[in-house]
């Protein structure tokens, strides 16, 4: 009995999937091939998509099937992609179609206003838009469940198994962390930048052999070039990625490429389930994250790696940079405005500020007319400085206006998550530097399968991590690392 | 009430657009971009769209809306596409779903039993395979109508308008007057390839040039790279077509790139009437050949276009090529095995094999075990030469073991009408030749979108295209256009 359900589980699923994976492609090749005479067509393409996704998810057959195998003894994965499925379908079945279509048309509105107030620097004309927004997940979130704090709600869809509970101790001990290690630094000389032109072809040959080398396997996937780097996946063996190349900055470059492959990688490393019972799932949007920031960063602005990095760099782009030099151009500590820019410390007190505010703005204690002078004010206490104008402001995200509230802790667990898994490697294997410096990555990226990517949605986040890593703490091993990387570096150490 | 049918009537084929471009999308990108993991994917994904696509042309609400439009005085563009959506909903629904879906199976097994046994050279094996796929057709056939000859039933998919009526006595004049030309050159030397290793990339920048100055739109529209070139259009705003490069053989590619820019131009130049109403589709299949032969061929091939051309090839790559040189290469006449390398003159008799052949094989008159002797007697009557292998003749086309069937005649029909819209330009603007050799395209592209592209499927398109010359016939207009061009080039005269 159970087995012939799971089987009609999947072929339901597989729809699903295949759906998905037909919106991702278009999503994708809109971003990176598509000629612009194909974006009227494309907007109808994409919410036509969405809709038969949302077709299928509310499908009274797909919830009979999952009641049904609810109350069936499951092995425990496929129990686990039951309780995925059933909060998902419950997700989508509470929000009414008209708040759906509603929000989706806020969400487009509301990009296309941020867009316009981004480049006018006007954040009046963008105000009225955002508020409504902000409304408008309200009432998705009390529909979704009047029970919950809205928030908690919200964030469930990026980060099911993280509540503001957590969150808002994580982010005290982090800001309480931090301060001493940006206060050590601050005043001391700004390490040099890795200036000159590089030529860009030359830069793309050595960003693949980069990848390849890291593991991202050029068969299951492919790297293109888009305004925004990203990374996405069309089915199992098709995971893309994107970067940018700038001429007159090496590392800016690379970096990108080895965020995407984190991403990357941790998709060709998810289970091959049967597509779409959620068990070839990432676990969450903070755990993938947690993937990309761990190559990014930890592996990618370290000096071993820049001591592996330099004769690649020498002869494929012709230039001599010492490992050192880089060493120092990728690791500064310095509190700017821009999220984006901004260096693997004060990363995440941008985040910090973001999820305040939006936890703000979602209760109704901060009034959308008033984010202005409250996200200055926020920058200035936490950051010390104090943007000029809202575009290097409250304007220069745009998830806001897209309707991603509740998107931003994601970003801050994935530095959380990827500290533990690199101190929980580095005493695992003792001379991870050594290989790191070889070119030897296989061990890592094997490392990572066994304990994170085969195990896919099978449990969250949070225990996925615990089971790898054992009783760490997060902030603890994020704090250790960067005293150590950059205390180091500027030559202050921990009072 | 006929406006609002309308409306109702585009809301519902604007969906069924929208699906089709999406899996027209899905399949170019498995062909230009996809990576080799996403294969078996890829294909589930692909028949889901198809299976979406059927289930709307079948709907009971979108008979329902063509029936009541019917009965209404229509503006005669409405009524025209009324009638074409009226005959493809008839045809999808006349055929049993069972039989829809053991056509799809019989020609993914007829399409990997070709590939193999072309591989092997081994006809035997591919034979059931394919007796079976002209055992469904014919019922396909008759399913749909069993009043007409299952060849005409076919023939309309591809090109409405015409029937075994009107290409027997086509193609029997075609060989008639073909015969002395091919006999008149018989023996005498054939003119010298151009010869030599020709830098890819420099060869792409050469297309480029060559596609955008014929009046290909790269901002609605882009070329990439396939095994084998082909054009599809995924919006009105974004067609894509694609080429293949050769080191050693300058002209091949972009006579390929020069082919499949026809296809896109045309596509570019339909109207942008609602999406789907089939007022913005392409009359036929013949007579979207007929606009990629024309610039292949016509303007491709002539001494003219070689004089603008030569300059350019020179700019690019580097090397001197005198136009006459290239004039001659790419002009023989001389029967050879492989359509797909036939020269302009014998192409249609190759066309002309398959023809007679797939409507014996349709109507039982020729057993598929029969068809390899049958095949190799066509070639020696024929075109004078006799295939030593089946891989150089019955299995050397992907069409039958597809299930196309009845596609062939559009080749010819491409050609023939391409020649009569080519004598009625000639005749039409004086100095034609002096325009393409200043490379001064966009007059012919102008007379092609007023004639031919923006008329979309508003007629059949034997109607569009005696509208656009009036009544000239497209036997005689090749057969001039031969006799005129390789006459000269041979230095032999019509007798």
């Amino acid at each position: 009995m159970s087995g012939a359900t799971w089987v009609s589980l999947t072929e339901q699923t597989a729809k699903i999937a295949a759906l998905r994976a037909t919106a991702a492609l278009l999503e994708w090749d809109q971003q990176v091939m598509m000629p612009t005479g194909g974006g009227d067509a494309r907007s109808g393409q994409i919410a036509l998509l969405a809709g038969l996704v949302h077709e299928h998810m509310v499908a009274p057959a797909l919830s009979a099937t999952l009641a049904e195998l609810a109350t069936q003894p499951l092995p425990a994965d496929q129990a686990a992609a039951v309780r995925n499925l059933q909060r998902d379908v419950a997700r989508a079945i509470r929000v009414p179609a008209a708040l759906v279509s509603e929000l989706a048309r806020a969400q487009a509105d509301g990009f296309q206003a941020w867009l316009d107030a981004k480049q006018s620097n006007d954040f009046a004309s963008f105000a009225p838009k955002l508020s409504h927004l902000f409304a408008l997940k309200r009432q998705e979130a009390s529909a979704i469940d009047p029970t919950r704090h809205p928030y908690d709600v919200l964030l469930e869809a990026f980060d099911p198994g993280t509540t503001l509970a957590t969150l808002r101790p994580l982010f005290a001990r982090l800001e309480e962390g931090l301060r001493p290690l940006i206060d050590a630094v601050r005043g001391l000389p700004a390490p040099a930048e890795v200036s000159g032109t590089f030529d860009l072809t030359a830069q793309k040959a050595l960003h693949e052999q980069v990848m390849v080398a890291l593991g991202f396997d050029t068969h299951r996937g492919r790297l293109d070039f888009s305004e925004h780097p990203f990374s996405t996946a069309i089915a199992n063996g098709d995971t893309r990625i994107t970067t940018h190349l700038y001429a007159d900055d090496l590392l800016a470059g690379l970096s990108g490429t080895m965020h995407e492959a984190g991403h990357g990688m941790y998709e060709q490393g998810l289970p091959k389930a049967l597509a779409g019972t959620t068990l070839d799932d990432a676990a969450s949007y903070g755990l993938h994250e947690s993937q990309s920031r761990f190559w990014e960063n930890f592996i990618g602005r370290s000096l071993p790696f820049f001591r592996w990095l330099a004769p690649r760099i020498k002869a494929h782009i012709g230039a001599d940079v010492a490992p050192e030099a880089m060493f120092a151009a990728a690791n500064p500590v310095e509190p700017t405005l821009i999220r984006i820019f901004a260096d693997e410390a004060t990363y995440n007190l941008h985040i910090l500020v973001r999820f305040r505010l939006e936890v703000a703005l979602l209760e109704g204690s901060l009034a959308v007319e008033d984010l202005p002078a409250a996200w200055n004010e926020a920058y200035a206490t936490t950051l010390g400085i104090r943007p000029a104008t809202d575009r290097e402001g409250c304007l220069q995200d745009v998830h806001w206006g897209s309707g991603a509230i509740g998107y931003f802790p994601s970003y801050t667990l994935g530095n959380l998550y990827a500290a533990s898994l690199a101190a929980a490697l580095q005493s695992e294997l003792p001379d991870l530097w050594g290989q790191v410096e070889r070119g030897e990555f296989a061990p890592i990226l094997a490392w990572l399968r066994d304990r994170v990517h085969r195990h896919g949605h099978s449990a969250e986040a949070p225990d996925i991590v615990r089971a790898a890593v054992g009783d760490r703490d997060g902030v603890t091993d994020l704090l250790d690392h960067l005293w150590s990387r950059h205390g180091k570096l500027y030559g202050v150490s921990r009072s």
